[in-house]
């Protein structure tokens, strides 16, 4: 759609700032803009100054890296969660995902990414510092290392791996294999392999 | 997705509001709203300021409804449209699809949408009235209906042919038929019927 079509500067700014964000093209931001002009300034005003204070004042908890409205998060600051387990994740969404799940109660380490030289992130990108320190401190027992299975995702547990080896805390992977409800047909061979080595006795695949 | 898995109230807040635009679901508003927080404070100012005087700043055009910064709009201003022509459409999207399409020069005046008793939208509630009384000014030699090839639309086409066809003016619609690319294999029925009912000398066709 070309932009000299629009019949107002206004309209073409909102179009324009909408399809900045992933995913949005511009038909669809010209969809949703149109809505918001549909809506009451009472509305319009509470999306827009929603998305500000958001921005201006949302904090990211000082142990754990995760989104906050405090300065330590509801996880960190939970009594009923176990402080010697600690999940490291990639980002916020990850710590959303594994809490949607109910099957973990320790606390959450939110590292910023991984380490990916084809994007130039390095280690000195992430909180890997902040993380050995946190260790050091001696609480922990256990650190579960819950990144992408993937080459960066692989490169980054094995970095941290170096770097916490020395401690003595047991250091451990989420499971990888195939999915529930996916067939074996349909399963790459990396996955189908890894899945084979990394077999479990049937008594505790049945405890689950 | 549930909802108190949040770290953040400030962070549900702006989930919240994405996710009541059309199209857009939780997941998809999570990703945005995350993706806003990466940006600076400046951007998302940016962002939300524009939303926000858009809504408050936007007029409408006094003679066509259209969208417009200004009280009449840059089409029903322009000395180069030729103004013995309107074409009537429901929205604003209309406007812009029909300019993308280089084809016209007239006028264009937007009906705000079509009479749909089920939606609860009366003639009362479009602008049928304002666009009577323009045509009674006496200026418009062909008015040309361009609504949606609907049963309301159809509907609302009608209740305006009654209101106009007094006056010596000329009443068209759009052409309906079998669009461009069509195989004529997967065109429903009415359509093909009516392309055949309302078809054209070749010599015509070829012309366009």
């Amino acid at each position: 759609m070309n932009t000299h079509i629009y019949p107002s500067k206004l309209l073409e700014n909102a179009v324009e700032e909408f399809a900045k964000l992933p995913g949005i093209g511009r038909k669809t931001s010209l969809r949703l803009v149109l809505h918001l002009l549909r809506q009451s300034e009472v509305d319009v005003d509470r999306f827009s100054e929603t998305m500000i204070k958001l921005r201006h004042d949302v904090k990211h908890c000082r142990i754990c890296n995760n989104i906050s409205d405090t300065d330590v998060c509801t996880i960190c600051s939970s009594p009923r969660r176990d402080g010697t387990l600690i999940c490291v994740v990639e980002s916020i969404k990850d710590v959303m995902s594994i809490e949607n799940t109910h099957q973990y109660s320790g606390l959450y380490f939110v590292l910023g990414g991984v380490i990916s030289p084809m994007d130039g992130i390095g280690p000195a990108d992430l909180k890997i510092d902040q993380l050995v320190n946190k260790i050091a401190e001696g609480n922990v027992r256990e650190v579960i290392m819950a990144l992408s299975a993937t080459m960066e995702g692989d490169t980054t547990n094995f970095f941290i791996y170096k770097k916490l080896k020395h401690q003595s805390i047991a250091i451990s992977a989420i499971a990888r294999g195939v999915a529930f409800g996916d067939e074996l047909e349909y399963t790459d061979e990396v996955t189908l392999g890894r899945a084979i080595i990394n077999r479990v006795r049937f008594e505790a695949a049945l405890a689950d």
